[in-house]
């Protein structure tokens, strides 16, 4: 790409760094913002300086939030007794948005993976027992993708809980919506081993 | 979408406000924008900055430059008695990556329509007619998008000028690739009437 101006270069070579954005894209974003003088791009600024300047890291859940504790932990409503552990940021607002959970949650940061080099020292399960040791906790959810290391991870942290905690794993099985013939052969094997009873007069 | 802090939720906002950045889209960007402490999100930040602080545009042809006047316009080697009108940057860099012309630019900033509020006084035609004054030009190509509006924009322009100058529109017709059943009827049409004689020592 032949670019009129360095500096036009240059905000497109840093707008393509972000994930999923081409060359054409950024283009598209740069030359959009060069024409929007003033407002939009103020705004845009701002945000991104005060993603560093003052979103803070929850101290229990290591959620992002505006204070040092975020809302779900300070939420005295919740159940402080379920603790729900997910990988990221973005499942914690995905199982929020499912309505269906009213315990609160662990933020591990990622998932073992030896091969990306994280292993469980990256990860906040210190912090995990930590609150295991001073609250009184009865189960842990753990709503980890079912993958090799996602499972690697599920195991590891089940270890080092003693008994006293029941440990859970999100239903694994065929999606709603998705044809059995293109579910693969994992998923459709566990979920005819995990099956439910059938309630009469349950309703989706 | 539930955001357990507002600066996430700012930073989400104002990133949907780009062209084609959904909430989800924009969403990811930001958690990695908030992962990326640094150098990553210094440089995005510089370069929007720059974009409004250094960015110039050519007093001449209009194109975004680093310099008062852009290089192209300051290239000796470029023939400025052919001229190539366009309606913005993206085109320019569209043609110039096709290194098949090697005129000089004149970038008129979108096409008229009545129906968003831009008439020919929004566009740069003036500063077109002021450098027909000045320079001695022989041709201006049109490059104009061939809607209802760019063919509108084409007649206002070429009313404007005396016929010393010649117009010329760049050529529609079937695309290279494309099969000729899926061609709408007025390219098709059009690219019967503009045919070009056969050229057997011509190759693509």
């Amino acid at each position: 790409m032949k670019f009129s101006s360095k500096t036009l270069e240059k905000a497109v070579e840093a707008m393509s760094a972000l994930p999923s954005i081409g060359k054409k894209s950024a283009l598209r974003l740069v030359l959009h913002l060069a024409n929007n003088k003033g407002e939009k791009k103020k705004r845009l600024i701002e945000a991104i300086n005060a993603l560093q300047d003052e979103l803070k890291i929850c101290k229990c859940c290591h959620n992002y939030a505006d204070t040092e504790i975020c809302d779900i932990c300070n939420d005295q409503a919740r159940n402080k007794k379920q603790i729900c552990v997910v990988e990221s940021v973005k499942d914690v607002m995905a199982i929020e948005n499912t309505m269906q959970f009213s315990g609160v949650y662990h933020i591990l940061g990622g998932v073992i993976s030896p091969l990306e080099g994280i292993g469980p020292d990256e990860l906040n399960i210190d912090s995990l027992l930590e609150r295991l040791k001073i609250q009184e906790v009865e189960e842990l959810i753990m709503a980890i993708s079912p993958t090799i290391e996602g499972e690697t991870t599920i195991y590891y942290v089940s270890k080092l809980i003693d008994d006293s905690v029941s440990i859970s794993t999100i239903a694994r099985g065929v999606s709603f919506g998705g044809e059995l013939e293109y579910a693969d052969e994992l998923t459709l094997g566990r979920s005819i081993q995990s099956r439910t009873q059938y309630n009469k007069s349950m309703s989706l």
